[in-house]
């Protein structure tokens, strides 16, 4: 089915918040949800027509998924290849599996933007100690080993700042399959959210400046201060990759900006082939959400002008910050999100609220907080 | 329970596109809804964490759900006395079956209004053909007669335009109880919609311009083209009335504006005490919409500031209007929510565009909508 119609069933594989996001966008344009999740407690589950508790690898759930959707997306990249192979073989899985088998691997990610000719942190592929101690001769140091797959939010990787340190590190991400890559001198950290629809049309959201802490985004603000030029570089490059990878739906690409005097470079970081983090920003501060420009392009449906409203910052919600939502609630130009999760832990994303810049260019009202 | 926290359960009476856009609006501030209606094919069912599919009049049903959820509110007034009072005695129903009485009587809502001091068009009590003709009388024609209760969208009302007409009048009513009501020659038909907390405090949205067809709700503008005193005024009264009321939770209260060379004065043709049609603008052009700000409401928490984001035009898609929805996707500056109802029937409202001014100033740029 090229285009879906009001009333027909997305099915989003992934039961967290971006998977609960996606769920209301759809529902507001009048298409059901049908989320599938292994986990009884998926946040995603409260607010779609239909769920599938099952595990990943379930075949039998999997093809009943199948029969009951009219297209498949996913909010996280980790989809095992199987699981992505028996959907695919029924109905239309947006973005394509090929999207997944490129960003699930940081190694083929990173094969994949060099041979499209997109710069990246030098890199080299890693499967041994031996290897390893190779590759830093090449790159030197600092440099950051991480696991090929499965990393995210700071995990499955460690900072190599001598040659000595290899033996250490090798053990520390578990002698598992890897890429070693230079480290970047960068002066921010952006992503361009870029969709792109059936027939190839893309729409780039404003470039957001991303702030870590712990490794995990804290703060997205947009726009980011970097010259317009740059912008247009990144969001250029957002265009390719969604092109090369010829996706269909949302795609994040972050990217590292490294300043010389004046002169602004680009490097990819890394690709998320899906509603990303740093786009939660558009929900509240753009003509359409990244949500809502993912399922008009899963649908086959023209995409929106991603017209930014308002400067806007992003502030994720982590764990015991959730807390502080009564004082949120009654700050003004704060609009608050929150998922539904039953357990507060360290690091688990509980939330996240925008802040408008009011008339005379302030983000929110509270006097505490920092610009 | 005073107020809600993240993760507590709304009940919802009512499965309509009002409840399902309240539903959408809790689950984002991390609220779970329960949502009970007796129709199975209920919109609201598809984004809600629970449900209950059984009779308004279901004891048993009610207490249960009673049991589920932490307060209780509605989308329609036309809730039962019984059920409202069965809910009551278990927890916290909001806005009151007070607000409830005196809103699903359109005699009670007179009298209390007139009571308030709050001009209306003349009225009187009709419950028999000599009541209407000695009721005909006192007010002249032309003259309204609608039944007390269980009237929407121009249902069980008819024009007399002469006192002959009155027999006919009285049976096409069904000699129902009634009420006359003189007609307010009016130049415009607004709205202003309150929330009114559990504190006393209120907030008041920028005031519609509501145009009718075929007596339902065809296009909401804001701001409405008045005089700023008269929005003032409209605003005032609102708040006096959801004041008098002890009303918590989004009232809606719909005017009459009577010019006379530049004189503009107010007549409150009716109330409803809940989120209403003319404020689903608020969604897409507010910094807070009507279905967050009653959630607000009636969770005890701070109301936030509806400030007017932009210009808007709001269009309802009656019946086969809906049809039009790839028209308008494909249309900058448009935003399209569809209610996810399966049948489309004549008169039925599937969903709604709320069409943004570009900066120049227009709505949308269809060519073909006249302005």
């Amino acid at each position: 089915m090229a285009r879906l119609s009001p009333g027909d069933t997305i099915g989003i594989l992934g039961g967290g918040q971006l998977g609960r996001m996606i769920a209301m966008a759809a529902a507001r344009l009048g298409l059901k949800c049908h989320v599938y999740c292994p986990d009884a407690a998926s946040p995603a589950f409260e607010v779609a027509a239909a769920s599938t508790c099952a595990p990943y690898e379930d075949e039998a759930a999997l093809a009943a998924f199948a029969e009951a959707v009219d297209v498949v997306t996913y909010e996280f990249e980790n989809v095992p290849d199987t699981t992505a192979a028996v959907l695919a073989a029924r109905v239309p899985v947006r973005p394509s599996p090929e999207s997944l088998r490129v960003c699930q691997d940081r190694l083929t990610e990173k094969a994949f933007l060099s041979d499209a000719g997109i710069a990246t942190a030098a890199f080299r592929k890693v499967d041994s100690l031996d290897e390893l101690e190779k590759a830093l001769g090449e790159i030197g140091t600092p440099a950051i080993l991480k696991t090929r797959r499965f990393g995210y939010d700071g995990k499955g990787q460690t900072m190599i700042r001598t040659a000595g340190e290899a033996a250490d590190a090798w053990e520390a991400i578990g002698k598992a399959p890897a890429i070693l890559e230079a480290v970047v001198p960068f002066a921010l950290e952006c992503s361009a959210i870029v969709a792109r629809g059936v027939d190839g049309e893309t729409a780039v959201f404003d470039i957001a400046d991303n702030r870590h802490e712990n490794h995990i985004l804290k703060f997205s603000r947009v726009p980011a201060p970097i010259a317009p030029e740059t912008a247009a570089k990144a969001a250029d490059i957002a265009r390719r990759i969604a092109g090369a990878l010829d996706h269909v739906g949302v795609l994040a690409v972050e990217l590292f900006v490294v300043r010389d005097g004046d002169a602004e470079t680009l490097f990819v970081n890394e690709l998320a082939p899906r509603v990303h983090n740093s786009g939660h920003w558009t929900e509240d501060a753009c003509a359409v959400s990244q949500f809502e420009q993912h399922v008009r392009a899963i649908a086959g449906w023209p995409l929106a002008i991603p017209r930014l409203v308002s400067e806007v910052e992003m502030e994720n919600l982590i764990g015991a910050d959730a807390e502080r939502w009564a004082d949120i609630l009654a700050e003004p130009g704060a609009r608050l999100h929150l998922y539904g999760k039953g357990e507060t832990r360290p690091g688990r994303k509980m939330g996240h609220v925008n802040r408008l810049a009011s008339p005379n260019g302030r983000f929110g009202t509270s006097p505490k907080r920092p610009l």
